[in-house]
């Protein structure tokens, strides 16, 4: 798992309305405007820029994030690395999430803090 | 500046303590067990690791965050670029502002998307 015990199972409930997306599928692309994230409710996206795969996240875990976070177009691409079924959480939700829920945006800062230590490490 | 406008006055009030460095000291040291992140009232800091310079850091901008988001020795060195004063921030402290402060989170989650981008870039 991508997400080394980092997950947002809490925000994938049972009642929550999901998306899927075949295998192969382009969740989104790399410059593309960005209104939402994404936690993986079931299978595995890939996080590539170019040709480089920068991360590779299954069940429980986010991606998307970033342009949410810096209100830029999306950083990366995200591939569907096989069926997957995500919960999509929009700006509004997010940023009541990251003001009334203290552990979301704990955990994600845990999420870019591990992202970045990886990628200082790979240089 | 270093944090495009991402900056943390707000908590560099008139009577937080402080501490002083002189240019050239060490903050601290990649690999060091870490307590604490700092915010900069006055001065400059280079965050370096090994010999390459990761980032540069100047007034209400913030550093030492990472190893107190996921518990970790210091991911990098922080070295007083110039004569610098600093606000130390506790890891209770660090929590604390993290639940109650949504700007603070935020902002935070800002400064580590900034930096990911800007690494990601120059692989």
């Amino acid at each position: 798992m991508s997400h080394d015990g980092i997950d947002f199972k809490l925000l994938v409930g049972q009642d929550i309305p999901t998306r899927s997306y075949k295998a192969g599928e382009i969740i989104f692309r790399e410059g593309d405007p960005a209104t939402e994230l994404f936690i993986i409710k079931e299978g595995r996206v890939e996080i590539l820029s170019g040709n480089r795969l920068l991360d590779s996240i299954d069940g429980n875990g986010i991606f998307g994030e970033m342009a949410l976070i810096d209100a830029a177009p999306r950083s990366a691409s995200a591939v569907a690395a096989s069926d997957v079924t995500v919960v999509p959480v929009s700006e509004k939700q997010f940023l009541f999430l990251v003001s009334q829920t203290p552990f979301f945006a704990l955990n994600l800062l845990k999420v870019l803090a591990r992202r970045l230590r990886a990628t200082n490490k790979s240089i």
